[in-house]
Order: structure tokens, then sequence, then C-alpha cells
């Protein structure tokens, strides 16, 4: 896997609703760092390999779907931490089907371990990979782990 | 989270059924590296962290839930890839429940754009966090990850 | 229970979509009053129990989730008419979990004898109670309830 | 609403199977208060309207279709807790669906956050609203709020 | 497990419905013993490790749960043969769940290899243990059993 | 199919919940003629042929269970309508199938056009034969369709 | 219930596919009585009553539709045991609700005691009532009880 | 079928989220046009007919029900293209549901062969009609199909 | 899209079980417009565009399958409103696969808006297009649609 | 197993829906030999033990119902590919229970590779065994196969 | 029920995996006795009644059902803890299948108070018995109880 | 179809769990021929065409995946009898999914007559076909069947 032609060396992170709450809710799920601090994180890994990084959080769906399309062709990968939308909005989906990079998956507890609704997820038919449970290394797990799959290849 | 009292600095990656064919079984799906390419390369990014990496592949339920038994109170994390035995062998399921450790779900491919018996995993309720579809390099990103899990903590 | 720490005595009030129809729409069903009628009654059943009101009506999803937000360590509780987002919208669920106080889920009808997907409730979950089918009353009762419920607690 | 032809200023409020317990079982469910406490607070409440208040509880369901005919062209309302009966005893349905007045269920509890068994209602289907979660206050809310919807009507 | 306090050396014996007709209703399924003839033995095994047994037949879901009512503080264990209730009388759950002693399910054959709604019990998330299809023997094993775990514990 | 030995020439015919409030409940589904009167021309059937007819309407599931224990050995048929006891109480159909002689399910209405929880029977499995839709013809129907196939068999 | 405006003292019996075998298929099941000899004694139950009987047997379920349409406006009522059809045939369901007298469905076993396919009818949502399991007498209990709900009424 | 009192010779068209990227996104599925062609010869179509036509996009739910509101009593038919909002967004069910012209629900390609996800619709419980799989013809014939709905009516 | 090679300037009209009743069978559902008068219509409408139109109805699944055969390679187009056979006709679908060229699903009502069992259709897999719910519009909407298809292409 | 009694050394082989086109439908499925190709050689095989093959190919359930009427008594077995009417036809189903010699299901493709409605089969369940997958040489195979059933037995 | 014939004194006492680690594993759901604490109380016990007991442990599927094929015309019955084999161990159950004396399933804690996954059993339908939820004496409940069964019968 | 290159002419046969008590287990079933029986005459009927058999009958899974693994590039074909691990071992599945040549999904009897868990396949999705219900004769049948399907092609 390569970076696609036009594209530049940046990657989309996306966080879902209620995500500006982190660190305040139930902490005990969710660790208690604030959102800014898993970004920050996520940002210097990406700046050690060379990567910038550009972070949308929005309780609207419409606005991840249209920053989503702002991605295409500009940015090299996307990391979404869709929260509630993972389990119903497939107005996400589309807009991922619709983008050409690889697409991560991002879930900062294990949604699996959680109630049943949690299961079900959009972005898992678009998605290149996930990163579930690792809490507050979670974010920049996923960030460095897409550049790398963008620089180094996979394997194939 | 930490290490626990009385476990060594070694992860446990186990390996199911079929996965020794690795790398002559549908390339497009897995790539073509061999088991052992990604072993050794999960083994490297151990070392880089001062671990150990005990290795075991088996086609039998049986040994591998006898491998996580052994793992008790000596290897501080297990990375598991139970291939098929993910989606119906309960018996490693009540076996990682028994382990006191974290526990990474590890997939090369991402088994939810997949055939429908794929979704139901067993490893899941009982695992810390996961890492799939990331093919060459799930191997040490899991590994990788488990370890900061340990000794850098989770943000909580 | 009783009020939480840092809240004021006030009720925060939301409406889902659609209900800015009120008065118009399947009077047969809903009543003909407005929604403007609706609250204002509920705004005097608060008053006289020396609470406040706040009303958010809106058709955006991300709206609802804002408005819970702004509620937290400020408004005492909520009573929310979440309409069709009551059946899909995991976002409000969300949002109102990380909330503290009692959550009262409001419906002017009864869902439970009309369409299939209306028994499906994202709300029930994380509410405290409910207020179902009183049509015009149940707006006035719902507030005058959950203020009482904070004020002399609930025979526990 | 108004209150049907040849039926008294009189509500019917029904009890179903162990509810005779209340204040001994489960209090971190229900509360500490008896049964007869919260019997008498719903009569206070409705004699403060001019109605009076009849109380039946029963472990057999028989017994509670029988109570439902004799408040044929008797009673002006029913609120009825049908407690376990609620998720199986069509019988108790097929009673209410044969009385003309109005029929508000009740629950002290939130049935939706508990077992899955106790989100099927036959209550439902013939009942005119419903009342749950207030636990202490539910009985005297339920009582009050059905005498208000046949003197005040309900904003139609 | 030790007797709760203030409950008489006592076991409590509940038969549901068409239990009654035990020794001439499909013999070739439940024997030819009457239900007298099983009491007995299971009083005698009672009675040889120092304990009452009581015993209540009812056609009747109600008398079964005021029966379990009247256990609460005075028997020290209950054995059930809910016989059909088993399959959707919720009402006698209930009862169990406010009861704090053991509960043993009993049934004479094995209810697993019968019809599918046979399958299905409401006494089973409130018991503590089960026996089935050991006909004849099957009362005085679960008397003993039962009183086994209140005397000797259970290796806990 | 003959007459079981030592049975009498007696059909018992069953009524079983809110069947008492025919003729006032919802004319439109059930007619306008009383219990009393189906019972009645169900008798007149039976007497035409040579036979008696016990009835029994009860409320409570005990009792129709025990009337079934009563006609074993002593009744040649029994004709059921079990109302609303059809579609959940499974003691009734334990009682029907430790009767030996034929059983007739009987509904006024058809249940097959009515809600979907009416669709399901427990009385089916054990059942003969059925008739369902005859309204005010159905009783007679019934009790003179089982005699006839008791007193000329059935083209066996 | 009285005879369609324009219809003739005709009833229409209609026999669905392998019908043609009675008598030789599993006799056990259906009894030793051709078609023929079914037939023949409706016949004479309908012209007792003054009426006359019409009967068309066909595996093809284009005849059984298309014999449907010809009753409309001509036959006072229709009775119909579909067999295999009853289970799937949505073609003839369509065709008896173009029709506007009584229709009954009529089966000589009791399908409810058979496998789960024969659960399912396209006949009952389109049926006035039913008659099934009453073997040999089926036929003429059907077909002169759908006569005498047109001359007598039902009672209502 | 006639135009309603009030309202204009206008048809309002809706797009729902992602359908901004037409021309763009999958041209195998959805073909080359972008949304304004296809709009374009939709608002020709209209004007043919002495229509006009009103046409909104959006990724915002919201956006969509209040433009739905906006069009009650001033258009005289809807013609809808809700995409991935098609398939869970129940506000705009509810907001269609609101509106009494006809509403004609629109697709590009055929979604029943496509994913199992995209056969549930929550706009046909409320729809008129529908029109699918006529690609770069479908807005056209939609639009042009419910003004002679309108203006011919439907053979009625 | 255009013709396929070989095929004649025809369009093939499939109509199936009871739709020669049109015009009889439930007006206010189909209207009041006679078979005929609908293909009297589309033929018009082919003829406009140069296309001739054939048309077969019938009540034996059979007899649409051996149309369909009689298609390939000579008519251009198929529009098929299966009527009850679009709901469990697999014969049909397979020989619709076997049928090169496009293929409309028509339906004079919205079936979604009906009976569960009309919610399944066999043809859908195997269809280019649908129009459904324009009721006397909805053949010449097909049927001109389809040649439009042909002719224009579909803006791909 | 051994021939019946009174029947000849005859196969009968059915053919159901759309098997006319064998050889010109999807051919990378069925292959390019025609449904005569496949019936010469069954003959064959038939004839090389002594045997006599009768053929039927239908697109009428009717007709295939009573070719299978035809052989009983008189055909020592039937070999049925019953295509599309394997999955709904219980006509099909009965006609076959009605036959007393083996039953051998066959189908050139396997059908557990296709789509999920053709997983059910309702030839199954009275099927004495099956031949699926062997393309051009299932039909010798399936007839060769029941004659050597009938003639050498199975090594019972 | 007596010893069948040729088979010795013997009762087969089988666990499946992870009982190994009983004593440590989740004391608080299994208890602190080993698996060697355990076998030997039930050794005691079936000596007592003058039988001998074998034990095997194993984590593989295929060494259980070797012990059970072992047992066949040797051991006199067979007591199986499955563990999670119970759960989907189709293996286990043909192979109990085979074998003709009396098996008891037995679980230490009841399985119906713990995971949906764990209610699904193999065993059950090839068991003669059941004993669950005695915890440390559930082995010898079991053992005894079968040894009773074999001398004594049931009082059949 | 042709023989995979640098494949040997020798077909490997598995048979799975219990399939070596063949002859000894419910032989009303599968006969009294044991296991050595039909492997040596599906030895005989392979080298009648020249080509070698390979036996493997295992208990173990693991045994089964570990002799596919040993089949690929070396086997012309596997014929698999996977007796209960037919149902649940998906391991087994992708052991066959990464074998290149031809796989025959043999049964003894006709799964589809028995429990419905024998309805479910992990084998047919990846076999080319299958060969149910032909007892003794099934294992030389499908074995010669491969062979033809090798050398002769299909007919394709």
């Amino acid at each position: 896997m390569t970076r696609n032609e036009g594209t530049e060396k940046l990657v989309l992170l996306l966080s879902g609703p209620n995500l500006d709450l982190l660190g305040t809710r139930e902490p005990e799920v969710y660790g208690t760092d604030t959102l800014a601090d898993h970004v920050e994180r996520a940002r210097v890994a990406a700046e050690k390999r060379g990567y910038g990084l550009e972070h949308v959080q929005s309780n609207h769906e419409g606005d991840l779907i249209e920053a989503i399309h702002g991605a295409r062709g500009r940015c090299a990968a996307i990391v979404i931490n869709a929260a509630a939308f993972t389990h119903y909005a497939w107005g996400i989906h589309d807009a991922l089907a619709a983008y050409d990079g690889p697409v991560i998956e991002l879930h900062i507890s294990n949604p699996y371990t959680r109630e049943a609704w949690r299961h079900e997820t959009v972005v898992a038919p678009v998605a290149t990979g996930s990163v579930c449970g690792f809490k507050g290394l979670g974010y920049e797990i996923a960030v460095d782990g897409v550049i790398r799959l963008l620089e180094e290849g996979a394997g194939e």
C-alpha cells in the first residue's frame, strides 16, 4: 500500500459525538485524558514520521460526512473514532466508501465487551483496519500504524 | 495498567489453525509473508522494548488452551490470532478468562468485511483490545502496543 | 435522590425532530396544542415549585447532544421528548449517559401502541423514568414529577 | 377525555403478584415503603381531587381479571401495576380491552433498564398511558394524572 | 453456604400444575409412582439429616407464589418442580427472587430432550442449582443435596 | 375413533378468561349472544345426539386444569375455548395431554386475522381438531362434530 | 351474515394438490375414504339445506385461482382445502381477497400438530373461519356450517 | 389524485447525504453525471408540464426535515432520494408523514440488489410510490411521473 | 445500455395472477381501470417511441416462465408485474436471470406500505429497476422508461 | 433396500422449471450440455443396469406433481432436479411423501455455495439421498446410484 | 433402569477443557477445591455403593470422544462435565449417542445464570439427567445418583 | 475440470469423529458395514480408474486440518465425511479453502432429514459437490464421481 497520487502527507483524525467530553465522562471506561491530550499525542506521533494531522470533532453526522468529502484527494489516510455514530450512521459509511485511502476504525474501549448495540458497526465494512481497547494509547497507535502502512507497505 | 506481579518480561504470541500456511494461502487476503516472517518481526519489536517473545502455533484447540494455561503467572501479556477458532472455540475463551494479564485479539485481515460467521468472536469478550486488518504489520503493532500498555499505562 | 451539588434549580426540557409541527400534525394522535402551549404549561408547573425551565427544540441530533452537554453541572434534571430520535440516535444516549441528574423520557402518545420501530428506545436505558400517553398533560406531569423526585426523594 | 357516563368518581388501583412484599424485596430497586404506604399516598392524592380509590392486590391472574370486570360501568379509570403479569398474562390484556375508561400502566422501577423479558408488555397495547421509574412517587403521580386527564381533558 | 439466620431446619418442596396426576399421566415419561410416594421418600431423606419437609402442590400460580412468600425467613431452602409453570410464570420467578435461601430447580424427566418450549425456564435465573431426569430419585436427591449444601458448604 | 372405555356420554365444554363478558365485550367481534346462550344451544345439540353437556367457565388457569383432570375417565370428549389462555398457559396443555379422549379447540372469531400473539396456541399441539370463526354457531358445531367423531368414526 | 346479492344458493368446494390421492396416501393420517366420498357427503349435506355444491380439484395453483374468480358474484360461499398450497401460494390468497362471500379454511388433519412449515397459512388472513382435524367429517361439517352462517346469521 | 388546495405548481426535489459527490463516487454504480446534471434534466421535465422545481441537497438530516416542513401547504409533491438516510433516519419518516401531497422515493441504483442494510427503508411506509434503478433517467422519470399523477389522476 | 444484438424493438409486458380482475378487485387500492386499459396506454407509449408491445397475463407460474423464455433473443426488454408471484415464485426469478435485456419490476400500489409478506421480492435481485405506486400511470411510465434506457442510455 | 413389489425396472427422472434452457443459461454455472444430453447419458447408465428411464420436464408445479402420482406402484425410483421449485413448492414435497420408493435429490451445481434462498429445500425431508455439484456427470451418477441402491442394497 | 449386560460396576467421569485449573480459576464461581479433590470425593461415593470410578480430563475434544468410545460395553454409566465443550462440540454429542448406558450432565455452577452462549448444550439431548450448581458437592451427587438409578431403578 | 499440475493420481478420503464406530453405532441409520469395509470398496473403485486412495480417520479436528494441508499439491481431490465436525469446525473450512482441487462432501445418511443442527455445514461453502444418503454405496460413488470429474471433465 502506498500513498495515493496527489494526496499530501496528512492524516485526517475524526472524532464523533460526545468525544468532546473525554476526560470527564465515565473515566473508569475512557480514562481521564481529554480529547485535546489524545489529539496532541497523535500529532506528535504523526510528525515523528513526517506527517501532519488534521483533527475534526463534531456531534453532527453531516459535519463528519463533509470532513470526509474534504479529505478526498488531499489527505493520505483517515483515522475515525465515530463514537455512537459507529452503530447507525450509514451516511458516514457511504462517505468513507467514496474515499480512496486507508481508513482505520478507532475505539478507546473495546466495544465488543459492552452493550449489544455497540457490536454493530457501519465503519467496519469500509475500513482497512481497526484499533480498539488501547485506551489512551489508541490514538497514537492508530495514527502511527496507518502512516507505516502507507510508507512501509504491509508485507504484501 | 502494569505488569502483574511474578510475571516475566515475556509476551506469548498464539497462532491458531491454518496459520502455518501463511504466505501460500489466499495471498490476496493475507499477503505473501510466512508466519515465521511475522513472528520474527514481532520478536524484534518486543526485544526493542526489552521483552522476550514466545510463539506457539497449533491446529488443535487443546494445545492452545494448554499454552494459555502455561502463561499464567509467567507471561506478562498474550497476543492471540485464533484464526477460525475465533468463531466457535469457547474453550479458548474460558482459558483466556483464567489468565490475568492483558490479551490482544489479532487478525491479519478485517473479519468484519468477510463472511457473517467470521463476525462472531469468542476472544473479544475476554480481550483487552484488538488489532485487525493491518496485514503484515499487525503482529508487530499488537506486540509493541501491548508492551507499551504494560510499561507506560494507558493515559488513565 | 437530591439535587447534585453545583446544579441550579433548573430543568432542561428537550424536544426532538418534527415537534415544532405540534398542533398541526396528526392532531388525532397529538392533540391541537402547539409546542409553545406545552412548554408554557410546563414552565408554570416548574415555577410553582421554585424551578426555572429551559427549553430547546431541534431537528438536528447534534444540537440536542450539545444542549445535554450544556446541562452538565448546571441543570438539576432533564425531561426529553426525543421524538423519532428516540428510536436510533445513540449519540443522544451517550450524551445522557454522561449527565448525572435524573432523566425523564417523555412521549405525548404511547409509542408501544404504535408501529414496531417505535418500540425500540435509546433513551430508556439511561432514563430514570418515563411518562407516556398523557397527551397535553405529559409535559407538566413530567416536569412536576422530576422536581418532586429531586425535592422530596422517592420513598427510598 | 371525560368520565364515561354512569361511572363514579372512583379510581381502581390494581397491584399484581409479589407487590405485597414491597418494602422488604430488593429495596435497592423498589425502595423501603410498603404497598400500604404507596396506596395511602395515592388515596390522599385522589381525595384531594374529589375521587375515591379502590385497591386490589392479588397474586392470582384470575382475581385481577375479575376486579377489572367489576370496574366496568362503575370506576372512572384504572391504574395497574401488573408486576410480573405485565409480561405474559394476556387474560389481563383482554379484560382491560373490555373496559372503557382510561388505563394507566404503572411500574415503580423502569422495566426497560432490567432483564429482556421485562420489556414485553401485555398492558401497553390497551393502555392510555404509563408512568415508570418514579419509585415511591409513581403511585400518586399515576392516580393524580389520570384524574386530571378525566377532569381537565388533555389539550385535545 | 450456611443456613440464613432465623430460618428453621425446614425445606419447602413445591410441585406445580398437573403433578397431582403423577403415576397416572404418561407413565412412560414420569414413572408409576404417585406424588405422595415421591414426597414421602423426600421427607425420609430430609429427616435423616435432621430437617423437616413441607410440601405444597397447586395448579394455581398464585398459590405457589404465596407459598414462596411464606417461606421467607422461615424455611432454609426451596426445592421446586414448577412443571409447566417453569416455562412462562414469571410471577414465580419474582417470588423466588425475593427469597434469600438456596433454590433447587427439579424436573423428573430431562426437559432438554423434549419440546422446544420446555427449554425456556423462568426458574433457572433465580436458582442455585438443578436436578433433572433422575425420575423417581430426583425428589430425594434434590432435597438431600440442598441440605448438604446448607450443612456442609460447598467446597468454597 | 370410538368412546374410551369407562367414559359416559358426556362432553365437557370449557370457557376461558373474559368469556363471561360475552355479549357485552366488543360485540362487533364476538356478537351479542351471552355465554349462557351459546352454552344452551350447545347443550341442545348434544342432547339431540343423546349426550349430556357439562360447562365450566373460569378466569383462573388452575380451575380449568382441575376441570380437565375431572374429565379423565368420565367425559367422552372436551371442547375448549381457552380464550387468552390459548396463547401462553402451558399448564392447560399438559392437563389436556393427560386426557385420553378427543379435544376440539374452539374460537368464536378467527384468531389468525387478529394480533400476532393470538397466532400461537398451546392447545393445538394436543387437539384433535379445531373450529374457528363461526361466531355464534361455533359452540354447537364443535359439540355436534366431536360427538359425531365419537359415534360415527371418521371415515378411517 | 347473509347471502350476497346476486349469488346463487351454491357453495364452491376447492381441493388443492395431492388430494386426488386421498384414500391411498398416508391413510393413518387422512383415512381411507376417497376424495369422491368426501365430496359426495358434502353434497348431501348442502342439498339438505337447499344448496348446490360445485367441486374443483387441481394440482395447479392457477386452476384454483381461476375457479375462485369464477365464483365471484355467483357462489354464496367457498370452502377450501388448499393442501400444500396453504403454506405458500399467495396467488390464492389474493384471489380469495377479491371474493366477497364467506370463506372456510378446511383441513382433514390438524396442521398444528405436524411440521412447522404447515403452521403458516396464506388462507387464514382472508378466511371467515376454519374447520380442522375432523377427518372424514370435516367436509360436511364445513359445508353445513358455512350454509348455516349464511342462512341463520351467527348470533350477531 | 389532485393537487392539494393552496399548494403551488412546484415539486420539491430532495437529495440526501453524499449525493453531492455524484459523478465522482463509484461511477460504475451511479454513472458519471453530476447531481447538477440530474437536477437540470428534472427541472426541464417539470417545466415542460408547467411546474417549477425546488432542489435541496444536504448531508444533515435536520436540514432535510426542515425542507420537508417548508413544503407543507406550498409544494404540490416531493421527490426524495434520501441516500443513506433512507435506511435509518426515522425523523425524515415523521416529517414526510406530516406532509399531505404525494411522495416519490427515488434511488439511482436498485438498492435491493445491494447490501442487506440497504433493503430497509424508512421512506417507503410514507411514500406514494418509488422509482429505482433507472440511473441517470430516474430523476426526470420521478418528477414527470408525480406531476402526471397530480394532473391526470391515476385511473382511479 | 443499448439494445442487445438480435432483439427486435419489442417490449414484453407480463402480468401475474389475479391481475385479470383489475378494475373490479379492491378498486380503492388498484383503481377502476381494467387490465386492458393499462395495456392499451402502455402500447401507445411504446409505439410513440417506435416499439411494439407484447402482453401476456397468466395465473400460472409456468406460463410466465415460458413467456420469459420466449423473449430471449427476441424482445429488447421486459416489464413485469408479477403480482402475488413476486413474493415466492423463484422459478420466475431463474427465468429472468436467463434473460439478457433490462427487466423492470412494476407494481400498481406500493407493496412496502402493505402486508409484510409483500416486502419480499424474487424479482428485485434480477431487475434493472422498478416502478411502484403510480397506480394507473405505472404501466406506461415503466414501458416508456425502459425504452428510453435502451435508446438514450442512462447518463453512464 | 429392494424394489417395491409391483414396480417395474424403471426410473422416473424429473426436471423442474427453466432446465429446458440448459446449455444456454449461465453456462459458467451449468455447463454447455443441453438437457437432452444429460438425459441421454442417464438413459445409457440405466440401461447398462437393465433399467428403463422415463423423463419429464415441466415449468408447471402441477405437472411434476402429477408425474410423481403416475410413478406410484409403477416406477422403482425417482431422481428429481426440482430446480427453483426445490425451495418453495411444498406440493411436490407432499407428492413425493406419497411415493414409496427411493427418491434422489439432484442439483447440477452446489446450491449451498449460492444465494441463501437456495439453501432451503422442500425435497430433502422426503429424499433418500442427494447428489449435488457434479455438473454434467450428476444425472448419470444419481441414476446409476439409485439403481445400485435398489439392486445391491446398501451395506445394511 | 438396570445396568446393561456386559458392563462392569464402573462409572466413567469426564472433565472437559480448563477444569484442570479448578481451585485457581475464578474461585468465586467455582470454589477453591481442586479437580483432584472433586474426583476423590466422587470416588469415595462410588465405592460406598460398590462401584469403581475412572476419571479422564482433557482439553482436547478428540480425547473425550475416545474415552467415551472406550466406555461402550464396559462402563455402566457416564458423568460428564464437558465445560466449554458443552456448548458447541457436537462430536461429543455423537459419541454419547453411541453409548448405551445412562449419561449425567454435570456443571459446578448453574450455566443458566451466566452468559447466553452457556445456555446451549450439546450434551442435554443425549443425557438421561443433569446436576447443576451444587458446586463442590456436584461431583459426588451426580455419581451417587447415577449409581442409584442403575441399582434401584427409578420408581418406574 | 482437470487435475491440478503437480498432483498425483491420488484421492484423499477423510473421516471425522465417531466414524471409527461405523457398523456398531445406530446400525438402523448407518448400516452394519465397518469403516474399513467402506474404505476398501472406495479403494477398489479408485483403483479401477487408475487412482490411489489415502484414508485418514480422526476424532481430532487438528488432525484433519493437517491431513488437508498435506494434500496440497499432492492429492488430486478430497472426499470428506466430516461427521459432527461438519456443523461447527470452521478450522476445517479454512483448511479446505486453502486446497485447490475438487472437494466432495460425503454423508452416509441424509442430514437434512435429521436434527436441525445437522442442516448447517461448514464444508458446503468450500465444496465442489456432495453425495448424501446412499449409505454403504456413498463412499465409492463419491470417490468414483470425483475421479470422473477430474478425468472426463463435466460436460462444460
